[in-house]
């Protein structure tokens, strides 16, 4: 029995769907346990370790909505009132004077004993100073009562949330300096293949730039992880050995290519021999080779080298595996139904997930999708999926998932 | 004349698509001119300052697309066909010889003379290690053509490209390893308001903490920019004064609150008296009042200061006036139209940003839309635009914006 799950019937192909779920599976029997408390300044993109409670009523006090006047509905007679007290915000009102009215600025505190703020547009100030009220008022209107948004003891956010700019906001509202957050997850990024150059090297014969590393790099990082660039695996059984060997303190181990080559597979071989290997065949074009195992006790997710493969198989696999480790729950990108701009004519056993952009509200895609064409990508907006087992025509509906749901 | 553009007529409001047309016009007569050089890694986030152009064929010489075997079809009879060398990715091939076939392997070139590779499924390998092709072939079949994807001298990314992980993964594998970007915005943040604390600190009565600094600071540096925290200003017009006058290296100064407040605006006092100041009343709800001004002779956004007014002004407004400064031109959030899964009842003279999620299709929305509240902004995936003077019905049309597309 293979712990990592069972590879489908012998020639038939893995929907991305039992794929992700098997991750996510994985991802959730090995969590980051580890917590560190940091300032404000330094959560963004990281994920909350702990539920988040108030402990302040927001807004502390009941304040007014609208620059205006604050008054008590009994006293109002029709005739002019006397202002007996300006608050601006910041300020602590006094408790308001029988008969008067206040002058009132938005965000400050309604005096205790006012029930409603009249809007100064609709206020006629006298030659003396006081004013007339002219429209019906209703209790309670133009004043946002004390805990409207928040009461003490509340969950304002659930401890898996990922702080970006508005749950900073938000954690700033409640006074809190800093929180508990997860530790970022360590993930090394390897290459394999004596093909690949990094950029700025002279280009040899037979050889190419390596893209991926940079790619996931980046990525990586916008996802809260640390990455550790563990460089470019030779195609040599001893030295793969020795490198992953070296990578024993990192929650994950991510290679891009190598791994489908049956005869130059150091990585497969290295796995199959300290650790475990399962070779997915993936219903999803491009990108249908996917190897998840260990190195002794390190998981190890390849995705497949065709840098736009890279791309997608990391967007809908590896970046809600890495996620949900840090205990993310919500891991799943929008989704949005959308008229095809194109025809699509070959049925395939495969999911497409197709380099494309919304047109007048309807999808459409890169001339050339050849899974070797990351230009495809940097022009596009999303991805297009495009199911499969079918004929798409135009008009047809298709998924559009937008990039920047996948790239943050 | 007022330079930074008239106000509306009295009493009505501005389109934010008019305010946004006259921000954007404005970021374009002050982009930031000065560029520099950075290596590959530290560009996340810049804005690409000059055109990238291809200096080489991608892929540099055609390649195989599966691992199989190359071959010349005219030598092809049906016969078994002799395996005459090897050719992995990173080798370089010898020229074919005639009436032979190549073991090739994925991204391996393809040796001269071969014009065609069958995938090894496809192939039976005989006991002395020949190899016999049992299906029918086409002249180029698994051959990926030299310059495919790229070929000397094309424009890759114009300038004004924003550099995210795929954008940097298509410049390596060009083989650069930096590229000249446009040098960061440099913007400050102010809030105005007696009544603001920092978190951490004690409340006093009349006091709320500061939410705002944190949400922009943390936004603004997702989206290039180098923040400079100037602070809490004070409600008094000489300290108002002096801290803007320190401000004068920034290419902006974005504050939030105060300005619509006529008896305690020292900001807006202090901008009629030593630059310029625009009040413009936006026809958009949350986020009605927006200030356009310069201190001197830095340009100063006004945000009001609730905090969901805030974000949804931000992200409308201000978002897209700092990435037009630093060159880019695309600037627009993707849009979807969804059927809406709720009522909203009244029709009013502004256009309604709700808070939002997606849920099997349709746009719902939060419980609370009151623009103090920024945990409906955490707690939705996207801004639900709905038009103004206009009933809105279940299943009627509304614009769904992920936030994902304003955030980054």
């Amino acid at each position: 029995m293979n712990p990592v799950g069972k590879p489908g019937k012998t020639g038939s192909l893995m929907p991305v769907e039992v794929a992700l779920a098997r991750l996510l599976e994985m991802a959730e029997a090995s969590p980051i346990a580890e917590q560190e408390y940091l300032p404000l300044a330094q959560v963004e993109g990281r994920v909350l370790a702990e539920d988040l409670i108030s402990t302040l009523d927001l807004p502390p006090w009941p304040n007014s909505a609208m620059d205006g006047y604050a008054l008590n509905l009994v006293d109002w007679t029709g005739e002019a009132m006397t202002v007996s007290q300006k608050v601006f915000a910041g300020q602590s009102p006094q408790a308001l004077k029988p008969g008067t009215c206040a002058r009132i600025f938005t965000g400050a505190p309604v005096p205790p004993g006012a029930d409603c703020v009249e809007m100064q547009e609709n206020a006629e100030v006298q030659a003396d100073g006081s004013v007339r009220f002219i429209q019906p008022m209703k209790i309670g209107q133009n004043i946002r009562p004390q805990g409207q948004e928040t009461t003490v003891g509340e969950l304002i956010l659930p401890a898996g949330t990922r702080l970006g700019p508005i749950e900073q906001g938000l954690v700033a509202s409640l006074g809190c300096a800093g929180v508990k957050v997860v530790r970022k997850v360590r993930v090394a990024v390897i290459s394999t293949g004596d093909e690949l150059v990094e950029p700025g090297q002279p280009l040899g014969p037979g050889q190419i730039y390596n893209s991926n590393r940079v790619l996931l790099c980046s990525w990586l990082e916008r996802l809260g992880c640390e990455v550790i660039d563990a460089g470019i695996l030779p195609d040599d059984l001893a030295t793969t050995r020795v490198r992953l060997g070296e990578l024993h303190d990192v929650d994950l181990i991510l290679s891009t290519g190598g791994v489908s080559v049956g005869e130059a597979d150091f990585l497969g071989i290295a796995l199959r021999e300290e650790g475990e290997l399962a070779l997915w065949k993936l219903a999803i074009k491009p990108g249908k080779p996917l190897t998840f195992g260990h190195f002794r006790n390190v998981p190890v997710i390849g995705l497949p080298g065709n840098p736009a493969s890279t791309l997608v198989t990391f967007a809908l696999l590896a970046r809600p595996y890495l996620l949900r480790r840090q205990g993310v729950q919500d891991v799943e990108p929008l989704k949005f139904p959308v008229p095809a701009g194109f025809v699509w004519p070959v049925a395939g056993n495969r999911r497409e997930y197709l380099r494309g952009r919304l047109e007048q509200g309807r999808a459409t895609i890169y001339r050339n999708q050849s899974s070797g064409v990351l230009r495809s990508a940097a022009w596009a907006d999303g991805l297009v999926e495009v199911l499969e087992g079918r004929t798409l025509l135009e008009e047809d509906e298709v998924v559009f998932i937008p990039l920047s749901e996948l790239l943050g």
